[in-house]
Order: structure tokens, then C-alpha cells, then sequence
């Protein structure tokens, strides 16, 4: 059971987290409880880290920043203790939770779990801190990014747990964004492969590491809701999903810019010569679209990049003029992916041109179309974003479908 | 160099005193720094685990509260590192500062230098959590009242190091309480027993437990203020103290009570019965005088408690009455105890007479008397705590004494 940061942002979710884990080990089941820091404190110690030194030791920002997850590790045992709960905190350097040295976003590289099974043996809950590990010089690494879901599925991985349920501020994962298309319904079961193209477009509710790590471990993945009764949404294995649903939902992602190089000569190694520089300064880069002039002497390349990394792409490209050898470099800062994503759709012709025929039948033009064997990504201006995404749900019928 | 917690209560704070280690370091030393949480932040922590469990496993408030010097030296070494010194900070379990398992007041077993050394052969400066250490069981401990102090003059020994300094808010030691005698002056030197009397008495620049040990394992120590250029207070053994003053100071505890049994049988035990039951409930006592009847067949006992435990003393005598089968209970609350301390007086008589005579000019009664080898205490009632302090700075000369 992974708590995040607004489960437990004060005592009394702290507790309601709590109460959670008492039922769950009141019915015989051995629970190991991953927490975050309450929510603001990651925050606040970066805050003060930053403001400390701005080009920091990530071994000191680790150390400073991976309290929070301590804190919270020791209040969630006492909060169980004081509910008769049999329970103890457990820091990643105590079980220990090994990983590499890279500061600031370890790898985890192996969970010793000796300790943990003599814990349960005892029949002790174990309350786990969440994002930090131990490197092989001794000192806390914390994993970056998404990092409490990423131990709580390592650990779910090594201790081979029949679930690993993540608590967050949602009851699910849902056919699209509810803000955007009030009917969306929530889904109650998800391949890893489809949760997995749903989170890296855009659906916030889980990080695309840990989804990409329990679907190469088969972890089976509840995401629910700390605040309702709701099952959530299981996500598991494509074995687990009885009838395949065509689609399963939309996605978005309103925060990217397309980039486009014009008038390149035609020659090998154009392709090297653009994002070979680009991949040097870490610009993400997404949906490469290449295309040659009428005459075929040259062509003009097309990405997408997030928006946060247009400048430095823009920056980047201005100073390899000479060697990428283009004639002008254009920049839209507001573009919008729009994706269909089904793992039914592999086996059904017809899903990308149902997106197609309802993109025109709105008036909104395809910039670039991107495809996996469970998604087709179009690239639309963002001003259409939304009602790209509410046309695209009324045509595939999400909101009706059977669960 | 021990840094309070005033002394790095923010990052500005933090920044200072790592400018005095940056000094340290820079004429050639090894140096540790040992930290407390920033002010108010083990308040804080204490706070939430108090509200999360009344009657909580000291293990998990161990847990809870350590984190707070974590986050201190980590920004400790931020701040060195950006001054250009080679630093890194060092978790109790890390080092390790090896204690029993006895959470919420851990005494240190050992301390393992092996890390550190080869941490200042590479002219790297040590900064080191206080307050924390680790049990047999593996789990974080702390140390209890004075912790941070107590960290940094078992870690002193332990290394050997040629000083200890305490970095504090105030400039160091005085004859006595600035507050009530301006003319009170600070003093350059003066011998651990002397300074643990000063400490036991009132005077609370130190710990009593962190200059016990360092008496105990010869660690000179400097008491000086973060915030002033002023050398502070060194603390040494008797053999640095080439000329001892007769009187070093006049130490004051206004928090005492004054307990008084009247009417008991004499006979063999009855120190025993009345003392043992307040020990089994931890009250502390102090300066007992016992004396007798004219008839003889008749004894009272007067002892001083500190204030807050003297509802728990006189209700635990009056529920061992009939053991102790005194005939009056007395209950003063208004007493003080003033303090002439000096290691000097062991070798020149007359400082006692000093004392009463000055005080029975003042038309002070004294209620109680207590000796030691270097320390003369009287009881007086608690409204002329300050008139006795301040006439008898001035009979002792303390004010004018050459440093």
C-alpha cells in the first residue's frame, strides 16, 4: 500500500491512511506501507537546498531532502501502534533498498528483503520510506521523479505481493481527463502496456517509470483513492484482460512545441547532424517528421519537443546552423498531442481512421500523426485540444462502454 | 565545532558559522562540525509525534526527531562546499555513533572513527548530525536533553581533537547571571568541576552531561558566541588553570521547593523510607538536612526539589504517611538556592564566613546549607535570590578580578 503526499499531508490523513492499513491487516494479509513526505515538505527541504547552493552536491540534497519520507515513515508506525496495530518504520538504508550512486535519481539495483520476511514473520506491518535508497559508498540516494511509486512497485517486484496498491488524490484512471469531458469513465481494468502510453501522455495519476517497472515485473497495480470507497482502477497484465477493449482512452498533452528545420540539403546524416547536438543538452524530443522538397534536392525535418525544452532546442539548433546546414528554423510554441490508445487496436483495422474522419469533420488539420501498436498520437494546434479530446470520446463511445 | 540551534536557525545563519569552519579549516585544521536541528524544528517534529500518539515507541520518535539535525548537515556542507571547503556530512549511523538501545535518551557506547579519519586525510571537513546515534538493533537513536552538546564532546574524545568549541548565543561564561549583576564579567578560563557546578546551578550555556563527560575524558572546551568575534569561555582541567581564583562565580537555581517532614520517630531507616519512594517516581532531590528534636526522640527532614516535581514529592509522601510516620508535611515553594562556587576555596578558608556575613547584612535568613570541595550553597527565600546574588558578586570582588 503506497501512500502519496496528499494522504498523508497531516495527521489526521495520516491516520485515515492509517485505518486503511489496519483493515487491510486485519484481514490476515502481511502489508508493507510505502509513504511520501507530507505534502510541501519534498518542497520545502528542495527549497531550502536551492536556496543553500545553487549548483548543489546531490549526495547533501539527498540527505536533506529524503527526512521528509523518514518523518512521515515514523508517524505512520505510530499512528498503526496507537490502533493496535503491531508496526515499524523501516528507512531505505535500514532493509536496505540498494541502488546505484547516481545522487538525485538513483536506480534501484536490488531490495534485500531477509529483514522484511523475518518482519512479517512476526506478523509487524512494515512502514516503509518511500524515494530513498542506499548507494555503495553508505550514503542515502533518493530515486527523482515519481520516486515513492517507484519503491513501492520495486518493493511489491521483490517481494513478489499479490498487489501493490498506490492511494492518490484520484479514484482511478480514466477514459480521458474528467475536466475535459465530464461523462469520461473511470476504468476499471488497464493493461501495463496501455497505462503505460496513458501516463507518458499526459494522464498524471501514475509515473511511466514505475508502471514501465511492475509491467517488467508483472507487479498487478491498484491505483485508488485515499479520499472515497472506490476500487480504483487494476492495472495488470494483458493475460488478466479477459475482452479487450478497442480503445481504452484519450490522452493529451497540451505543453509542446513543434520545431521544423526548411530547406536541408538531401544528403546522409541530416537526421545525426539535428539531435545528435540536441541529445547532448537532454532536449526530449517526440514525433519526428521527415519530409522532401517537390524536386527532391532537400527536405525539412519536423519534432515535437515539451514546451519547458523549446529554448533550449531553438538555442541549441541556432548554434549548429553551420553543420546541420538548414535554411530557416521555425518554432510553434502551441501545439497539442492528442492520442488514442487501445490495446484492441491491434487486432481491429479502422481505429485511425475513425480519428482522422472526426478530426476533419471538426475542421482541425493533422500537423503529424505518430503511431505504436496500442496508440495513435495526432499532432493539432492547441487551441483544438479539448475539443479534439471530447470529439475523439464521443466517437469511440467511451462513455458508454461496458466496464 | 558544535553549532546550537540558534546558530543555524536559518540559512543565513547556516552560512555565518560555516564561514567560521571555512577559517578553521583554512589555518590548517581538522575539523568536525557537529549541528542541531535548525531552532524550533525538533519542536515541530516533537510536536507531531506528541499530537500522532500520546503514549508513542521512543524507537519511531527516535526515527521522526533525528531527522531534523539530517537536514541541518546537509545544508551544512552545502554551505562549505559553496565556500570552496571540501565537505560532507556524516549521519549517526553512518559514522557510526554506536549507543545502547535505550530511544529518547541514548547513551553513547563507542564511537567508530575509522570513517573519519580517512575523511581528514583527504582534507575533507567532517559535518556531523548531533543528537543521533545508532541502537544494537540498528535503528536510529537519540540522546536526550543536550544531545547536540553531548554528540560533539563524546565525538571530541573520541578523536582526540585539541578543542571542542561550543557555539552558542551568548559570549560565554560569567560570574554570574548578566541579567541580574550588569557588572557580572565573563570569564577566560575555568576548570570543568567548577563549570559543572556553574551548569548543575543555573547557569545554562552547558549541559551538566555534556561537561561531565568532558571532564571525565579531558576535552578542553570553548564556549563563545556565533554571533560575536569574542573568544568565549575555555573550559579546561585544574593543571591549565595557573592561578586559581578563591571564588570563579555565583551561580543561582530561583526554580526550587522546599519540602520539610516534621515529627518523625527516630530510629533506624527513616532516610530510606522517605527518599525511596520519590526516587522510584524519579523526583529529583536536593540539599537534605536532617535534624532532631531537643527531646531527641523526634527528627525532621528538609529537602529541595525543583519546582515541578514537588506536587508529584508531596503527593508521594502523603501516600507513604503511614510508612514513614511523620506527624507535619511542609511545603515551601519560594526558596532559591545561591551558589559561591571556586575551585580555589579547597586552600583558603574563610570563604564560607564570607558568605553568611554578607548575607546577614543583607537580612537574608538562611534556611539550608551545602558544601563540596568547591562550592558553598545556601537556601534562602526566593525574593532575595537576587539581592543575595548580586551582594555577594560584589564581596567576592568578581566584577574587578583580574581575568
Amino acid at each position: 500500500m503506497k501512500f502519496g503526499g496528499t494522504s498523508v499531508a497531516d495527521l489526521d490523513r495520516i491516520a485515515a491512511a492509517a485505518e486503511r492499513v489496519r483493515q487491510e491487516a486485519a484481514a490476515g494479509h502481511a502489508v508493507a506501507v510505502v509513504v511520501s513526505a507530507m505534502a510541501g515538505e519534498t518542497n520545502r527541504l528542495v527549497g531550502l537546498v536551492e536556496k543553500c547552493s545553487s549548483l548543489y552536491d546531490t549526495r547533501e540534497y539527498d540527505t536533506v531532502t529524503a527526512a521528509g519520507e523518514q518523518v512521515t515513515a515514523g508517524l505512520m508506525a505510530l499512528a498503526l501502534q496507537r490502533m493496535g496495530v503491531d508496526a515499524r518504520s523501516w528507512l531505505g538504508w535500514q532493509i536496505p533498498f540498494l541502488t546505484d550512486g547516481v545522487h538525485g535519481k538513483a536506480r534501484i539495483r536490488d531490495i534485500d528483503t531477509r529483514l522484511l520476511a523475518r518482519n512479517f514473520d512476526e506478523g509487524r506491518v512494515a512502514v516503509v520510506a518511500g524515494f530513498q535508497g542506499l548507494s555503495p559508498q553508505n550514503r542515502i540516494t533518493t530515486l527523482g521523479r515519481g520516486g515513492s511509486d517507484t519503491s513501492a512497485v520495486a518493493l511489491a517486484a521483490a517481494l513478489g505481493a499479490a498487489r501493490c496498491d498506490i492511494y492518490t488524490d484520484v479514484n482511478g484512471v480514466y477514459t480521458t481527463d474528467p475536466r475535459i469531458v465530464p461523462q469520461a469513465r473511470k476504468i476499471d481494468r488497464i493493461s501495463h502496456e496501455e497505462m503505460l502510453e496513458m501516463a507518458s501522455l499526459g494522464a498524471k495519476v501514475l509515473h511511466t517509470r514505475s508502471v514501465g517497472l511492475a509491467m517488467n515485473h508483472g507487479v498487478r497495480l491498484r491505483v485508488l483513492s485515499s479520499f472515497t470507497t472506490d476500487p480504483g482502477t487494476l492495472v495488470v497484465g494483458e493475460d488478466e484482460i479477459l475482452e479487450e477493449k478497442i480503445v481504452t482512452g484519450i490522452a493529451y498533452s497540451a505543453d509542446e512545441a513543434k520545431i521544423t528545420l526548411v530547406g536541408i540539403p538531401d544528403c546522409p546524416g541530416v537526421a545525426a547532424r539535428i539531435f545528435g547536438p540536441l541529445a547532448a543538452v537532454a532536449v526530449n524530443v517526440d514525433m519526428i517528421v521527415q519530409s522532401a522538397s517537390p524536386d527532391g534536392q532537400f527536405v525539412s525535418m519536423t519534432f515535437t519537443t515539451p514546451r519547458a525544452d523549446s529554448a533550449l532546442a531553438m538555442k541549441t539548433l541556432e548554434d549548429n546552423r553551420e553543420s546541420i546546414n538548414y535554411d530557416k528554423l521555425l518554432l510553434d510554441n502551441k501545439v497539442a498531442k492528442v492520442s488514442v490508445i487501445g490495446a484492441g487496436m491491434r487486432s481491429h483495422p479502422g481505429v485511425a481512421e475513425t480519428m482522422f474522419a472526426t478530426l476533419a469533420e471538426k475542421g482541425i488539420n493533422i500537423q503529424g500523426i505518430a503511431t505504436s501498436e496500442i496508440k495513435i498520437s495526432t499532432l493539432i494546434a492547441a487551441e483544438y485540444a479539448e475539443l479534439a479530446v471530447r470529439s475523439l470520446h464521443d466517437a469511440y463511445g467511451l462513455e458508454t462502454a461496458a466496464a
